[in-house]
């Protein structure tokens, strides 16, 4: 006695496709923005300690001046130790107290820790509601805000958990950016140099050649590189929504990169984009070792962090190294058991190399831990 | 300066159907259903205090024998008061300390709850993995198991936080009923019965004719019922997925059964299926007191409930009145402040209602709470 039916979806027809908006005063403008795309609507906006003291009185006032409803807003501890799932139990709970319904849009103001955790809550709040991202740090405009990825933490790893859902509005406002040190600025560029070494060779050129200039705060220079930077990533993103092939290349430097993240204890010690600065280093000593890539192209690169004070070198006892394959293992691009890395065959051609061996990586990171600096160690 | 970019994101293509096989024996053949049609893989069983006791075991070995590769279980504790966001984290980190990847497989063995939490476990493991639904309950069989709504309470409502998440395929083995207490049978039968009320009025028909042969254990009628139920769900499921109209109907019963339910402690006092026979016994009230339906409906939806000892009348105070509006207010389907409803103008013609007031709703609930089993008290 059995029974077979089959449940036939549709592909889902929804247009999903979204603007980023780059250049200044877009915070003061973000209401007329909304209202223009998607009328007046109820909005509650997700910060942090840090950030809602400096830009959310405004926000709100530009919000209200063009006819949307506000909730209050759930304010989150700032830093990535608070990346967790009781902070998003704290936040989703500060929302549903208000009785929001699926109307409600979720406007994220803050770094990529506020992104991710606003654009995940988004996707669960009553089975997914409309999200809006306002980044506030380099790092987030040129990454974490396109793309739709949300996320994460738990004790296992970074961004364990999530979901993808796409924004509606990306408003990249560069007078946000002047209030930040150098140090995240640094980290932030981090980043836009990894898309000049994924596949834009002569970007990475252009950074060697602006970046000390664009650090130093030219905002012309600096529109130029989040346009490029979130282009890049906007294309990659639409050629490959859900990561089964070239979206893997944005991590780039990132499962080096995590796992020096995760070691350090995500916190003051290492910066995501210098821990990105550093993957991408390892990215390609490891391409140069397996005999992949010129050892010459790693030199452009130190030559690139060196003008811009970026980091190369991870600062950790070679005792760590089980740690930092246990968490390589961990990473959500592995398919039964073997690693997955990006690795490089030169500056601007990245690629996915599956089927590294744990014992391959624990060779190299102990030559990499015993001489940090050392380009040619492997 | 303002720079405007598009993300063009295409319709996601992925083929997303799935079979539901309802029959004897599925859990002892379910490592071969797997295997026939996603090869071996690794898997994850997700189930509770309740039910792993019971199965787990011999569906461990079914999977073992097919050739699939076994995760230590994740097992929860069994009852809707757990189907919150720190079990979630609990089962979580449980699965993630086994370092999995994305083509792990979440198998959820269990009721209602445990459907959902494995639903939603897995959207967001590594931001999604497969998962199989084999229900243990006959409310789960022709209700929670189909249709890709996952999710979990907060102190505001039930379900408020999930995802749509589709299962690629459901087993519902009729053996695993038997063990279950009358009241169980009852709980899920309220569920068929209003696939009939939604809209078939001949199915109507057929269970008041059946349903007490079919609660008292006739295998025949069981699975025509579960065929039927899950053919009717998998039709309105397949014509609009994200609930953005029709799919609404399903709910008849339930706004007025989960205020019933919250107000209850969603525990041993109220089932699931309980609390959806009242609500739809109260939907059918307050049509009628609207003057959308002929009293002589609600008649005939009594008698069928009486013949089949479904509850029908609310057992609380009129003071909780407040507390039920609130409960009502904070229901996804609402827009605006208004409430939705689903109605009916008579057995098998259900519909979607805008716009009711909380003044008309308190009027009806304060009757009700009064006379709760006059049926004409409104």
């Amino acid at each position: 006695m059995l029974h077979k039916l089959q449940v036939r979806l549709p592909a889902e027809a929804t247009d999903r496709s979204y603007d980023i908006l780059i250049g200044t005063g877009l915070l003061d403008q973000a209401g007329l923005e909304i209202a223009t795309r998607f009328g007046p609507r109820k909005i509650v906006v997700i910060s942090d300690s840090h950030v809602a003291p400096l830009y959310l009185e405004r926000l709100h006032a530009a919000l209200k001046t063009a006819g949307h409803t506000l909730l209050q807003p759930a304010i989150m501890p700032a830093g990535e130790p608070h990346k967790t799932l009781p902070t998003l139990q704290q936040l989703a709970e500060t929302v549903l107290q208000q009785q929001p319904d699926r109307r409600l849009l979720v406007l994220a103001l803050g770094g990529g820790v506020v992104g991710d955790m606003a654009g995940m809550l988004a996707a669960l709040l009553l089975r997914g509601v409309d999200y809006i991202q306002i980044p506030t740090t380099l790092l987030a405009q040129v990454d974490s805000s396109v793309g739709g990825k949300t996320g994460l933490d738990t004790p296992q790893g970074k961004n364990l958990l999530g979901a993808f859902h796409q924004p509606r509005l990306v408003l990249a406002d560069l007078d946000l950016l002047r209030s930040l040190p150098a140090r995240h600025w640094r980290s932030g560029f981090a980043e836009i140099v990894k898309y000049g070494l994924i596949n834009q060779a002569d970007f990475f050129t252009w950074c060697h050649a602006h970046g000390p200039k664009l650090l130093a705060g030219d905002a012309e220079l600096l529109t130029s590189a989040i346009a490029r930077s979130c282009a890049s990533k906007a294309a990659i993103v639409a050629a490959d929504e859900k990561e089964s092939g070239q979206r893997a290349l944005l991590n780039l430097g990132h499962t080096f990169g995590h796992a020096l993240e995760a070691a350090s204890g995500f916190g003051e010690n290492l910066y995501h984009g210098e821990a990105v600065a550093i993957g991408c280093a390892l990215a390609l000593r490891f391409s140069i070792a397996l005999g992949l890539c010129p050892a010459s192209e790693l030199d452009r690169y130190l030559a690139l962090c060196a003008a811009c004070e970026l980091p190369t070198t991870p600062q950790l006892p070679a005792s760590m190294v089980p740690t930092l394959l246990d968490f390589m293992s961990g990473d959500k691009k592995n398919s039964d058991g073997a690693i997955t890395l990006i690795l490089l065959r030169g500056i601007g051609q990245a690629f996915v190399q599956k089927g590294v061996s744990r014992q391959q990586l624990a060779t190299f990171w102990h030559e990499v831990l015993a001489n940090p600096s050392t380009r040619n160690a492997c």
